[in-house]
């Protein structure tokens, strides 16, 4: 009978423990953008990684929802040593810097658990498998819905995200990631009217 | 060609919209346990998940890791509407009582999506396939990993937590579960001795 | 000549120490609306004795006014041990079932003590007399006033309250209390106004 | 029939919405002390009026109870104007200095409303009567219960509170006062016990 | 060879722990604001600074800045004593009092490191070198645009800022100041008709 | 009669308003560390200075206290567009990509009001002049006086702190650096001894 190798639990552990930061970290796109406290790294994870089920489940083709879910679950382990680079970030250090040293601090992070997992956080980087682009997209829908959410709450000074269509609303090739950009996009918009009904009418 | 129904697109940003809460909601049992700003249900719900995957993955037996992951996901989306009740509540409100509320919001909140998402949770509350019973023992594994996590940065006073080990180390008859409470049992022990030694060496 | 016993000096520290929790406590129908940090139930505590005083001074008719403030400062005593269950949250926990946990919550906080609290707490409940009606009354007029100072630093998204007259501006038959109320929403509509002509203007 | 004033509802609204602010303001000496997120002045004011309820309800002579509630509800409000000046100021700003600002923003503030609200401030400023000396050592009692609560979450760096005996456990005469002060003294020292036990044991 | 005596060693250890306060103390004035969480004291004397800097490096006419730079950091370290005494206090404090009791404990944190510091506070206090005026004013241009940066992110209720042009947009008899306090009004009076076009267009 | 040029006056108002993020910016080596809520860059900052004059004021030989405040305020202003990568990042972003990318984002932020003060970043940066070394050290004799803090407050979990003296205490051959690293560790063994005695004694 196969039985559990013992240091594999206490890598687990280890692994436990240290991405535990994740959830005292804010995510630093909403801190320059005039957020205070805002969401964790963490929350923001578990948010991707249920959007991404909700669309996986909802996509007309078939997806292998379990590698969906997983790339989930690790798509931001890196952020446990190299913090969380905001997009203005990237003006200085280019994307393809960012991107090495993410997947060498996935590796150093999850290596030592199970190669497997460095491998689903390198489709995800590489967006080209349908599940991994869904995962990309709902990175982005996730935030779009959560500067939706900070608008509503009437915190922090937002209104760049919705100009910057190209970056914060790609929808890597999937049809469904449309439609809920678009979605989201007539809750916003929605809204706006609302206060102006509201102030004017 | 199939495609995606349009409502399923409006549910879909409903639910992500809703669960926002989670977000902000503190765990209420650390709370309760001197914790200020204690992690939120959202940042638990990953780091759940992903104790889940780890343990899914590390089984001796073949697991149907997605239906664990989909789960673990799912396993507090009742306290967008109820709240967090903690371990203290249950001495007040049945246990039975808190489980029928949480069925009726959960499958309030996850039917307009897809009646499969109400099974699952019900398929985690009933806590007898051994995939419900790897994410019900996950969901104690993070807790006291957190404790010892809290600990280590010297907040709150969460004793208490190591002297209920009924409750919270039930490994719900997963021998992986053990090992992990042992594990982390363990690094708390050893924590103790050292600041002892250190203390009167 | 009386003596305190000693007893009752344990059972004195017991309750300030235990119902010190209320302190960080979040008011959870603020947090689902949108409030981060928002009040304490300590906090709401204190300006819901305060309205009570002012209201029991204000009335036209004799009012015990001892009894009322006895009541405002015990009236959430059991949300140190079950916390604080939001209006949301009433959809599955049954108002009884709910004030069936409240009391035994008071009870076994308060009784030990003296069971002169413990009835007070029923009287409270019971909203019968006319001094329970006035602290049932100043919980919501209080409400309603942090509501009105949320949308004056524009926090959060509470238009909600505003729609639900019968329970959050109930008087509880006390014609002062109508009139708080009807003063807080008059404040509330100029400065609707006033952001209506400022921006419009 | 005595009718209600118009304007006494108004400036009942008016105090409630300025007193407001005490809800945000932090306990100055406990931020001074290294309490990061210290209680508010309202969650003090709250749990002092408690605590002078269960005094004066366990004092072997008769109290006027009504009294006293009324002055602990009304002992800090001059801090929604002059912030709270901590015992580390009163180096600089002499007592008599900070007694005459704070008598005349209680006036300013209760005036308005009723006078006898502002001679409620001055039995208490005037520490003489037995009312008044009792919400003068429930006002201590409560700090130092306090200071107990932070040690236990192991929070800030509070040793010198239990130093100044003289200013902090002052017990205005009261007996009862001084059996307090010795049982939360008590339960400290037996925490520094039981921490040295657990250490060196 | 000249040697650092090793009790300014130990002198300059004991200030900046002391001063260490200010970056928990949050300023006052902002919270009576409405604004939670506002910026700490240490961060606006850092951002004082920097204005200041920026300032002398612009005045067209000679300017010691390294004067002006040593009186930005020093001009509130009283408020580690005494913490921050926001405008609305100084109805009830005399103006003369608070600046007496400022400069005693100038003095008394200052002195035992070198009798200069206080020296310079004294400058800062006395208003009339240039470099002391260009503090003065960096002092004010710093809160302003701090208030503009508030409302950007919609916090708070500082619309009452605008109208105290007199002490809050003081320019202490320099030109620059008064084409910063401009600048600055000309962008919140830009972002408010922003608004409006937004509202109405 | 020379005159200031109004962009100059609109640059400055850029620059103080973009830089206002530093002071919600959390720094990330004590959020890695177990600090919630740590200091913020921007009190870093103003610590900083603050310890650099004094140092600067102390050093037995003649130093440009001016240069040093002025690099003192300049050192961090990259943080405003690349947010804070802590020690534990430069394991996977090298230390010169890491000071090519702030380089970038100081001359972009820095060179529109005056090139001078990017010159003054490079001075910091290369660390050579003797000014240059004395603000480097500043830095670090902060950090650590805040480790001494935090566990004063016995917050987080910052013992590695002391151990990593090659990086935590260079004193870029400042003799003063030196003494001031060693009296705060005094300090630091001589709590550590104090909680040992204490305990055991």
């Amino acid at each position: 009978m196969p039985v559990v190798k013992p240091f594999v639990v206490e890598r687990i552990v280890d692994l436990i423990l240290e991405l535990d930061v994740l959830e005292r970290m804010p995510r630093m796109g909403f801190l320059l953008g005039g957020i205070t406290h805002p969401e964790s790294v963490a929350a923001h994870c578990y948010a991707v990684a249920l959007t991404a089920m909700l669309m996986a489940d909802a996509m007309p083709e078939p997806v292998d929802a379990q590698r969906v879910l997983r790339m989930a679950l690790l798509h931001e382990v890196s952020e446990a040593r190299i913090t969380d680079l905001p997009y203005e970030a990237l003006e200085y250090i280019h994307a393809q810097t960012k991107s090495a040293a993410e997947r060498a601090a996935a590796q150093d992070l999850l290596g030592p658990v199970d190669r497997a997992y460095a491998s689903l956080w390198e489709e995800f980087e590489a967006a080209e498998t349908l599940e991994a682009r869904i995962v990309r997209a709902a990175d982005k829908i996730q935030m779009m819905a959560k500067v939706l959410q900070y608008e509503r709450e009437r915190r922090g000074n937002l209104a760049d995200f919705w100009g910057n269509v190209e970056y914060n609303e790609n929808c890597w090739g999937v049809a469904l990631a449309r439609k809920l950009f678009e979605e989201i996009r007539r809750r916003h918009e929605q809204d706006e009217r609302g206060s102006r009904i509201e102030c004017c009418g």
